[in-house]
């Protein structure tokens, strides 16, 4: 039996032009949703991950309590569970399934929030990586319903740097002849495995690798061990196509495409009203602290806050041991839902 | 004709302990050497180049000057000039190049340096990237003889992060099934790309890219147009086995390694009695200047100087139109020549 619930959208018209019809939202909820409505929080999940990936971060006498808050996590739009290429019908199934865009993402999670739901007014809006990206969209599409927001090792526009780092493991997921250009029975293990190698050297700072985190922290025997058992395992798993599409919609991202922003990143973050701590990682090679620096300069009501540490990216992966990232993020954000707005 | 000259090796006992028969190194010289030999330089290849590419530091009026100094500029084995995979005879040859390291090539080079022009000491000793690791082993092989070195974006080990980088570069590589483990007739140039692709998300830093200085500095039309334009046209000249050949190398850059040192990379450090400036650039993302800032520590006669600017690894790649960088490097150089030792 599946550990969560799924939302019929029917027909969804995609930004860039095609229909998905007859989509998926899964989600799972946590904690009860109060008889006003007033105490809902959204957490989007991130490149790969699916919403048991997010739980680190929620629980009793954490900021995201479900004892005090009603905690909607949805699925993006192919992570495998939400209509994904590995599950779709034809013939938008597997190489042929359409581009999705993180406006579109949050236009389902939208239609979920408000259609099933009937929620107004969202407390908050956080998550890592993509789920951050996420957070900015939902508070550029929806600023009505959006009081605060928390992006982490996120941001509101994919970098041309960030672009580069997942050309690169495109290209080595598709240099995979058993790719076979999306149509393959049998998965592109070779592939699968190349790209997580090349993620391997961007997940985690040159400081985290030097330290030798990877056996102290995290209790790997060896770097190959390390890459073996945490990297290919995280990704050979999961369906190649999927996967691209997630890229895709990573490399992608920008607020500034949302409908009405024509292009202008900088004008749709001066519209974002809602409360907003912003919180890179001071070692993310792919999410820089700079990146955030100048998108708060622009936003009226946020403030920065970095992570301390060498975790890099995956400081917001809920993966130190010993809880100090986790907790430096839980407080931000009990913080951040402790203000009035 | 070629541009350059061959000192015949002979048969060439590697440290790893394979015998490189009828070995070749290819060199170029630059300059007279004085009858007393007392103004020999040496400036070693990096990773995938040849002595052509290290031109653009010696000219007249530069700190490589050819009207003071005797400049020998030797290719790495493996680079496809001297002997390497693409042109040993059989069975050495292709998939079957036996491993080769930091230390034999400095030992091939120091053959060359003494039994050809029986120099016994060498003013300087500098190189970027794998130049720069060269330059360290000198130091270390034959400290008689070296009084100077300048690594310039290189290290004495190759860390663990810069292990990981490597990795994802030979998995994208050898993801093509065009690769046939080595045994390829025609180039996989779908893993040549692709390795590119990896590639370039680490030879520019972040900020070199969210500022465009593709187009801006390099003259390129677009992002793509960069990827292609000079990521791709970098190696897919190049042969896979070579690159291969010298990413082992590169992996396994360690001067702890030196016989005599028994792996203890401080000693091999703290033995460096050349007079020596270490030159990281800034925002390098796989030679971190911190990785410098350790060794300096250990080496009894160094300093650390580091490359400003956005450039990243490539600050030592004199690409650079208006020279900012090539200028740094060669004032450094300049000064370093000056200093009495």
């Amino acid at each position: 039996m599946a550990d969560y619930d799924v939302f019929d959208l029917g027909d969804v018209r995609l930004q860039m032009g095609a229909t998905l019809r007859d989509a998926k939202l899964a989600y799972k909820t946590y904690g009860t949703l109060d008889p006003d409505k007033g105490n809902a929080i959204v957490y989007p999940t991130w490149y790969s991950g699916h919403h048991v990936d997010n739980e680190w971060l929620i629980g009793e006498g954490m900021a995201l309590d479900p004892a005090r808050y009603f905690i909607i996590v949805p699925n993006m739009l192919g992570n495998g569970l939400s209509t994904s290429p590995s599950n779709a019908p034809p013939p938008y199934d597997r190489a042929r399934f359409p581009r999705v865009t993180v406006y579109d993402n949050v236009e389902t999670q939208h239609r979920l929030v408000t259609e099933r739901f009937g929620i107004e007014r969202l407390e908050l809006v956080t998550g890592w990586s993509m789920g951050g990206g996420q957070s900015y969209q939902w508070a550029v599409s929806h600023p009505e319903m959006v009081r605060r927001i928390l992006p982490f090792c996120g941001s509101a526009r994919t970098s041309p740097h960030n672009i580069v780092f997942l050309e690169g493991v495109k290209s080595a997921l598709t240099a995979d002849a058993a790719f076979q250009e999306g149509w393959y029975e049998r998965p592109p293990n070779k592939g699968l495995r190349a790209m997580a190698r090349v993620y391997a050297g961007w997940g985690f700072s040159q400081a985290f690798y030097w330290q030798r985190m990877f056996e102290s922290e995290m209790g790997y025997s060896s770097l190959e061990d390390f890459l073996v058992g945490f990297w290919e395992d995280l990704f050979l798993p999961r369906d190649a196509n999927n996967l691209l599409t997630m890229l895709w919609t990573w490399q992608n991202g920008d607020i500034g495409r949302t409908p009405g922003f024509d292009g202008d990143t900088g004008r749709a973050l001066r519209a974002i009203t809602a409360r907003a701590i912003v919180m890179p990682a001071e070692k993310d090679l792919y999410f820089p602290p700079e990146d955030n620096e100048w998108e708060v300069t622009h936003m009226p009501n946020a403030e920065l806050r970095v992570i301390p540490g060498v975790w890099g990216h995956f400081a917001g992966g809920g993966l130190d041991d010993d809880q100090t990232d986790t907790r430096f993020i839980d407080e931000t954000l009990k913080e951040l839902l402790a203000q009035d707005v």
